[in-house]
């Protein structure tokens, strides 16, 4: 299923709904008894899920609105705690980032690919959702760059969870853009601040579970900036995949139902060219994935 | 005044309390009308001060319980997102963890001293109270080292707060032991993971306003492993002082009330020694400062 976080006004209470197969209608699961958040549904499991997908079965056919007569809230709009992301996990961004002078990680060329898993986390503020302007305006250093990536949404949590159960774990899945300050993420050496900028980490349009996707491998991974095609990648090309994340993290905290995990961009971001290609107010930043829609917003 | 967060068996609801002025008794705010939860008290501002103050004068005196008589938890159980943590922001111990061989963010001797902010996070699961042991068995890398810091707590957030104004937006100060697997400090890059792990920041026993404490810069903090000192500095020591800190973090992040900040830890941390003094099970930590109380866990 397919599921977005949206309201009808813009005074309304937020509340949950499920998309038909072709993404073009939604209806209202908080009307049909389903709970009021997505991180609500998240932690009602799979009971939450056969809930879900009855209320759709009975709904009838003048319950299902136009999907471009409400509006889309990220999915989830404040994670409980920062999003977990994984850097330099495709080996051609990896290249790329190391190339550019603006990682403060990497200090000889034998280190441009990580030995283990880069994790980081941006702040939950940062999440905005589809459709909504990223404020570049905030990052004065004019060195906003964009990062399509693939997220995790974790349901059951864990702590120890082995990389061969790792996917019985993952909930769904989404698109964000990893929006980062890149003078920040250098001059600061720890890279929260120049991630964690108010807005600077678009969520959706909608979360999809896993059953949606097909082969993790395959899942092809595009971002355009002003209809230009910058990233194409696809899944398999992680160098840490999704099960070794988890079981990353997991190792030593203990994953909670709800917990995003962002997990890495390919290459093609702005500083990946020479000069690089900063975001600029008026750009259109378009991701787009197998599954998972397509996550466009503006830069303000 | 000095509040904590409490329990009167292991069953209750956690509730909020008042200290009387030699830390020996609680009053039960919650019972007297006040909120349920820390946060809930930062919330409501200075109203919220003020009928707290007004609960502790209207206290009789059977309404005070001698503080050995309950169970502290943190006074922030669970903050909002992850904690805003400040790295080596002492000038001694900057330059002894660039000696360490530990430090992936300095890659040579001109920038041991951090020439902007070093800001990274800690999960919030990562939270335990006074009394609580360190889960350092978590850490198969043996390398668990401790880091008494004094932390801020965020009353009034804000976005583009100025270092004239910044102490403003201080609601108070509590200790933490920024606990820290070095081992996956250094391997994984960015520190998240090493700092993350479940139960890995204690912090207490009690939260202060700030009128506890008299000048910032006199406030002198220790750190005692199994009664040996080991970490003994003032905060005029610190190289980016508390306003320059919440000044750098707010410039482009909205701070939240109930938003906690750890200012950093001097030098004589357990990788400052050669060979280096990682806790090991049995260990206690003792961490005190002026107005603040002192913060003792075992190490399991």
């Amino acid at each position: 299923m397919k599921f977005v976080t949206f309201t009808t006004t813009d005074t309304a209470r937020a509340r949950i709904g499920a998309l038909d197969a072709t993404a073009e209608r939604v209806v209202d699961l908080t009307a049909r008894g389903c709970p009021e958040t997505m991180a609500g549904l998240i932690a009602d499991g799979a009971d939450g899920l056969v809930r879900a997908a009855a209320a759709v079965a009975a709904a009838r056919g003048d319950e299902w609105i136009p999907l471009d007569g409400v509006r889309l809230a990220a999915p989830l709009p404040r994670p409980g705690r920062n999003i977990f992301c994984v850097g330099k996990n495709y080996h051609s961004h990896a290249e790329e980032f190391h190339r550019s002078g603006f990682d403060a990680s990497s200090a000889g060329a034998a280190s441009a690919v990580p030995e283990a898993p880069i994790i980081f986390s941006k702040a939950p503020s940062t999440v905005i959702a589809a459709g909504e302007t990223v404020p570049g305006f905030l990052d004065d250093t004019a060195t906003t760059d964009y990062e399509g990536e693939i997220a995790v949404v974790i349901g059951k949590g864990g702590r120890g969870i082995t990389p061969a159960t790792a996917l019985e774990h993952v909930w769904g899945y989404t698109l964000v853009n990893d929006v980062t300050a890149r003078q920040l993420q250098r001059d600061h050496k720890q890279w929260l601040l120049g991630k964690s900028i108010d807005g600077f980490c678009p969520m959706g349009p909608w979360l999809a579970t896993p059953d949606e996707l097909g082969p993790l491998a395959d899942i092809r991974l595009k971002t355009w900036v002003n209809d230009e095609l910058r990233q194409n990648a696809v899944l398999a090309d992680l160098i840490f995949d999704i099960p070794t994340i988890i079981a990353t993290i997991s190792r030593r905290i203990t994953l909670e139902p709800g917990d995003v995990i962002a997990t890495g961009t390919p290459d093609g971001v702005g500083i990946g060219f020479t000069p690089p290609k900063f975001l600029k107010a008026g750009d259109v930043v378009r991701i787009e994935a197998t599954g998972l829609g397509t996550l466009v917003n503006p830069v303000g």
